[in-house]
C-alpha cells in the first residue's frame, strides 16, 4: 500500500494568501454592495507595458509561422534573454556573472520553493521572522523543519531571526550556525532594507561559516536610496557563498505573464560538486522552459522604451507608497518601509492581533490587507498593506482609514 | 558547512536529451556543410494553428489595459480552462471528472517530475522498461531509487516492466508489489499501446494491491484505435487508484508554449489524506500558474475551430509516422509504434547497440534519432524516431535511410 509524504500532514492551515482569498470571498458574498479595496497580495494592478505588448505580439505571430516557429526552449533559457540580463543586471552594476550561471525559470516562487533540493535534509535552515511563507512550507514539505509548535508556531529545526521594530528589522547572525540562509532584500513583508555594508557583513558571515545565502531580490526595482544594493554580487566574496532569485512580476508587472530567474555562481563547490550543475540538472529533468513569448516579454524589459516605460510603472506605484506612508503616520500609525520597496509595514493599533486588525479593516472599511503574524510570530501585532492598488484606489483606502 | 542533496551523484551522466544535443552540435560543428534531419528529441515542428495565435493575440491585447490585465492566476488555474477541459477531454468520453480536480500547469514534464513528492520516500515505483527518462531520474533526486548498479544499468529499488518485442511491448505485472506505477500509454518510447481492456487489468490490479497509477496521457491525441483509452477514467474505478498527466505539446504543438494538467481525483485517500489537498497544497506553495495567455491559448484548443485545425495537425504527423513505418518496413527492418503514437521503434539492424546506431545515422545518413538503450536497458538494441519533422524532411529521412 502507498504512502504519502507526512511532511505535507505537518503543515498548519492552508497557504496564507489562500486563506485571505476564502476570507474575502466570504465576506463579498455576505456583502454583495461592499467596495472592497484589495491592497493586501502583493499582486500588481497596471497593465503591461507597450514594449513588452508589442514584443509579445511579434512573438506570438512568431509562433504562427512554421520558418519561426519555437518548440522546446533550451534548457537554461534563450541565450538573447540570459545575455540582456547580464548585460542590464550585472555588468552594469559591476558585478562579474556570466549567461550560464542564468537559469531562466517561470518565477521567483517556483525557484525559491525548489531551490532547497539540491541541498541536503539534514541542512538547517535560517529565516527572517516574519518571513515569505513559501521558504519555510517549502523546506516543511521537505522535512527539514522537525517539529511544530502550535504555540510558539514555530518549527523545532528552524532558526528564526527576529525582525522587529527594536532592531529596526535588520536579521542578526544567529547563535546557531545554519547552513542555509533566506534573505530576501527589500523585504517582502516589513518593506524594510539593509545597507550594501549590512549585506556585506552577511556575505563575509556566510563564507566564514560555510553557509549558502539565498537571495531573494524580487524587489529591487524599488529601491531609491543608494546605499542599498541591487544585487547580492555587488559584495565581494558573493560568488562563493550565495545565490540569487530574481522576478518579473513587481518591476514589470508580470505577476500573470510568469518570469523569473536564478543565478547560480559557477565558484559555488560542495567539494567536487558544482552547485551550478546540480541546478542545471534539475533544470533539465524537472523544468521545460519558460514560453518562447514570455522569454521575449522579458527581453523587451531591457530595450530602451521598455526600461522608461517600467521606471514609470515602478514611480507610480512608489507614489502610491508615499501615500500609504504619509497617510498612515497622519492617522497616527506607526508605519515602517515604503522607501525601498512597494510594501508598508504598520503596527497594529490598540494592540489588536494583525488577524483581528484584518476582520477590523475588512468589515468596516472593506479594506483587504495581509497579517502580519502570517508571516511568522514575530510579525504578530504587525500588518502589511501593499502599494500595487491603483492610485485611485489607494487614495480611497487612505481616506477610509482616517475616518475609522 | 551546508551539504548538498547527495542523490544528485547517484545520477549517471546527464539527461538523455541533453547528451544527443551535445553529440549533434559536436558533429554539425565538424561538418557545416551537412545537412541534418532531427528526428530525435520529441519537439514539433508545425506553426501553432490559427485559432490558437488569435486567442493569444487577444489575451495579449487584454494585458496591456488596466480593465483587462490579469495578475496571479487562480490556484488550480482559470476556470474557463478547466472547465474546458472537464467537458472535452472527460464528459465527453463518459469520465466523471469536476473542474476542481484538475489543476492546469506549465506542462506534463514539471508534473511528472513533481508528483512523486506527495508521496514518502520508502514508497517503490516500478516504471515500464524503457521509460520516458523523467520518471526515474525524479526519484533519483528524491531518493527513493537505491542503488544504481552500472552493469546492469538498473537502481536496485526500482521495479522495472520490460517492454519488448518477446511481450509485445505490454508490461506485466510484477512479482514484487509497487506502491507508485508509472504508465505511459501511448507509450514513449516504444509508440505502442494496450487496449482499454488490457488497462482495466491495470486498474483492478492497482486498487487490489493499493497502489498509485501515475497516468502519462501526453500523446493520446494521436490514439487512432477504438479500443484503446484516451483517459484512465474510461475504466472502472480509476478514480480510486489513478493520477493523470496531460500535455498540450504534442495534440496543439505546445512544446514552446507550455500548458499541461493534472487531474487528482478526489476519490483518492490515504486515509484520511486527500491526494487532492496534497497536490493543492503543493500547487499553491511551489507554483505560482500558467501565464494567463497560454491559458487562453489552451481554452482555444477546445473551439470549434481550434479542433478542426488541430485535428489535421495530428493527422500531418500521423502520416510522417506512416511514412517512417512503411518506409523502414520496406528497407527490411523491424517495426513497432506508429499507429496510435507519433513515435516509431524499430529493433537496430546488425546487432547494433543503440547507440551505435545512433552515431551511424547520424555519420552516414546525418539523421538524429533516440537510443532506445538512453530509456533503460531493456531498450537497448531499439531505437526511436519520431513523426514530428515536416513531411518533406520525414520523407527525405526515408529515402536517405533506404539508401544506407
Amino acid at each position: 500500500m502507498y504512502k504519502i509524504n507526512d511532511n505535507y500532514q505537518k503543515l498548519p492551515g492552508s497557504y496564507l494568501f489562500s486563506t485571505i482569498a476564502k476570507k474575502v470571498s466570504a465576506f463579498t458574498e455576505a456583502n454583495p454592495d461592499k467596495n472592497i479595496i484589495r491592497l493586501g497580495i502583493g499582486d500588481v494592478t497596471q497593465p503591461i507595458a507597450p514594449a513588452v505588448i508589442e514584443a509579445m505580439h511579434k512573438a506570438v505571430d512568431e509562433m504562427g509561422h512554421a520558418e519561426t516557429f519555437h518548440g522546446y526552449a533550451p534548457d537554461l533559457g534563450y541565450e538573447f534573454l540570459r545575455n540582456a540580463i547580464v548585460e542590464n543586471d550585472y555588468k552594469s552594476r559591476g558585478c562579474d556573472i556570466s549567461a550560464d550561471e542564468i537559469f531562466v525559470s517561470d518565477g521567483a516562487k517556483s525557484d525559491s520553493a525548489n531551490i532547497q533540493e539540491i541541498f541536503a535534509i539534514d541542512n538547517k535552515i535560517a529565516v527572517c521572522d516574519p518571513v515569505y511563507p513559501v521558504y519555510v512550507d517549502s523546506n516543511v514539505m521537505a522535512g527539514r523543519t522537525g517539529v511544530y509548535d502550535t504555540n510558539t508556531e514555530t518549527w523545532s529545526n528552524v532558526i528564526y531571526m527576529p525582525c522587529t521594530m527594536e532592531n529596526n528589522f535588520v536579521p542578526e547572525f544567529p547563535k546557531e550556525t545554519p547552513d542555509l540562509i533566506y534573505l530576501c532584500l527589500p523585504n517582502n513583508p516589513t518593506g524594510t532594507t539593509i545597507t550594501k555594508a549590512q549585506l556585506q557583513e552577511w556575505v563575509d558571515y556566510a563564507n566564514k561559516v560555510g553557509a549558502i545565502i539565498l537571495y531573494d531580490a524580487a524587489y529591487e526595482a524599488y529601491i531609491s536610496e543608494s546605499n542599498v544594493a541591487h544585487s547580492i554580487y555587488e559584495c565581494e566574496g558573493a560568488r562563493t557563498c550565495a545565490i540569487e532569485l530574481k522576478s518579473y512580476s513587481k518591476n514589470a508587472g508580470f505577476t500573470g505573464v510568469r518570469l523569473g530567474y536564478t543565478v547560480v555562481p559557477k565558484d559555488l563547490k560542495c567539494g567536487d560538486a558544482s552547485l551550478n550543475a546540480m541546478w542545471a540538472r534539475r533544470h533539465g529533468t524537472k523544468f521545460n522552459g519558460a514560453p518562447y513569448i514570455v522569454q521575449r516579454a522579458g527581453e523587451a524589459t531591457y530595450s530602451p522604451e521598455g526600461k522608461a516605460q517600467l521606471k514609470e510603472q515602478v514611480a507610480y506605484y512608489m507614489k502610491n507608497a508615499a501615500t500609504i506612508k504619509t497617510g498612515l503616520q497622519d492617522a497616527g500609525f506607526t508605519v515602517f518601509g515604503g522607501v525601498n520597496a512597494p510594501y508598508i509595514w504598520l503596527k497594529t493599533p490598540d494592540k489588536m492581533t494583525s488577524w483581528e486588525f484584518f476582520d477590523y479593516l475588512l468589515e468596516n472599511a472593506n479594506i483587504v490587507g495581509t497579517p502580519g503574524s502570517g508571516f511568522g510570530p514575530h510579525g504578530e501585532g504587525y500588518f502589511r498593506l501593499t502599494a500595487f492598488g491603483t492610485y485611485e484606489n489607494t487614495v480611497a483606502a487612505i481616506e477610509r482609514i482616517k475616518k475609522l
